[in-house]
């Protein structure tokens, strides 16, 4: 509601005009602010990029750190956009196949290994992850920005889950790598998904690039989201109780699934994802969701999203859903899997 | 005041959802059902495209058109960012150059010319035009759209200052080829500008194309912008007042700008601008207008914005402003140039 009152109130005034291209000041400083209550690191606020959601992030991202013919290790599964929006403008997106020794998470040696098999000129890496959950432990994101760095490579870091994990928050990458680029977005622990706002951290080098693709490509970001998401760093409390009721949902599915089948899931560290290994019931996760749906009116997402290989035996359950929700859900799977 | 006002109550619901990549089902509906009202043509709700303002359409139509190495005729002087859009994607833009013979507007004979000279795999026009605000007739248009459908050519309609005209209204490609890709925006007509909303029309091969792309790059427009777009159709009155204003201002200063030594100008049939030939005075307009603003307090835009070739001694006036301040410009400037 906080939220929802000062756009209100801004609507009152009656003007909705474009903003700066990187953004309204006030926004870009209360977001730099921000970094240092939460994680110790200095932001400046002429860092801050406010972009039209997390997508017009990674957009921005790729143009101004890569060229065409350019290769990016993407983690595996991962987030699909990543790979499309990288194809779209002819780059090469190169998978980095995570590996349960490694809690599915990312490493410094898959990051090299990776490199070797295939030069990579950039690579980007997400914490909470989509579609598991798995959070990358601050040591290990120490290491493999400190690897990226040796290996003269760019790192993208997608913390657009952080606020929303279960055990220890997520480290930001700028913990150990000034220079990383950071993408973020209201639309996870601040809820604001239908406003498209987020925001980038760029270095100092990158600011004045980034600026004039985002003039030209989006002009700014929607005014009144800009003015909502000032709001949105009031309203803690609020978002918090969301959050325990995530907390909750995840028990309640993570506590039922190894006695229906479905014990075989990815570090489900933060997000609202469990992402499960269902080999031992099918190799057709999409149709299986399918029949899920039609037969027990459960909607999950078939991992080939996700990765096109191991993906055939993968499914992302949600729990961003109410409490009674992912109650009825287990019964409704413990009667259709029998 | 009716579109702040179906965004207050939007809000009151107090929910912001992500919507369909396309767009509101109602949104497209009411704006494929414009189209038979203003032009007389008929657009199916299928074939329309909500985007973040406009430039996410230039984006989306340049990605599902053309490939990197592609080459686009685009008007020469023309709106800055077709050509960095283009060049940001590996495309080339080909300049048109405006000649006064045809009135400043882009015809089948310059378009053929050009690609004779540098093979085109597409053409961009845009009328009303910016910086200019000349309108290709009719007749004209039906060439163009002639010529490039002869010529194999996909066209990309910029029909952004639609509504915005001061003799007759301006047409549609689309009353003259029907593949014809259409860019629009709620920002000029309709006063949105920080919404950041605007539309499409592209034809039924290609909207499946277009929705992957949107689903990737965009997720989707801001809700809020779309639901206000919705009841900007029912904005008219009000709209056709700040329209009178505009034709107002543009009387104010088209009358006095020759008396000024500022009567070389493009024939300013719509939007809000007025393109000046000021090589009487400067043949530096950057710096023309810096001391303009300084010394006169009058914000122009130089001309190399939007011509790298002849813009050194151009200059773009805009007239969306008040009347008083359109009266003060001209008293101000009268000072001044003396």
């Amino acid at each position: 509601m906080t939220v929802i009152e000062a756009t209100r109130n801004a609507l009152t005034l009656g003007r909705v005009p474009y903003t700066e291209a990187l953004g309204l000041p006030a926004l870009r400083e209360r977001i730099a602010q921000d970094y240092r209550g939460r994680y110790g690191v200095t932001v400046a606020p002429e860092q801050v990029v406010v972009t039209t959601g997390s997508s017009a992030g990674f957009l921005l991202a790729f143009m101004a750190l890569f060229d065409a013919g350019d290769r990016v290790g993407v983690p595996q599964p991962g987030y699909p956009a990543y790979r499309n929006i990288l194809a779209s403008l002819g780059i090469e997106p190169v998978p980095m196949v995570l590996r349960e020794q490694d809690r599915f998470a990312p490493t410094a040696d898959l990051l090299q290994s990776t490199h070797e098999t295939r030069a990579l000129n950039g690579v980007l890496v997400m914490s909470p992850a989509n579609p598991s959950g798995t959070v990358i432990v601050p040591d290990a994101l120490g290491d493999l920005c400190a690897r990226a760095r040796r290996l003269g490579l760019p790192l993208i870091s997608d913390e657009i889950y952080h606020g929303l994990t279960y055990g220890a928050p997520a480290a930001t990458a700028l913990q150990f790598e000034p220079d990383a680029v950071i993408i973020n977005s209201f639309s996870k622990y601040h809820c604001m998904t239908g406003w498209r706002i987020g925001w980038m951290i760029v270095p100092d080098g990158l600011v004045r690039a980034v600026e004039r693709l985002a003039q030209n490509l989006y002009i700014s970001a929607p005014y009144l989201s800009q003015v909502g998401a000032i709001a949105a760093f009031d309203a803690t409390e609020e978002l918090e109780a969301v959050r325990e009721g995530y907390a909750r949902n995840r028990a309640i599915l993570l506590d039922a699934f190894p006695g229906l089948g479905l014990g075989k899931v990815h570090p489900a560290d933060g997000a609202f994802y469990i992402y499960a290994d269902v080999s031992n019931l099918t190799n057709d996760a999409a149709g299986f969701c399918r029949r899920m749906l039609d037969e027990a009116g459960i909607a999950a997402t078939p991992g080939l999203d996700f990765d096109p290989a191991a993906g055939g035996h993968h499914i992302r359950f949600s729990f961003a859903g109410s409490e009674k929700d992912c109650r009825d859900t287990v019964g409704r799977l413990r009667t259709w899997l029998r």
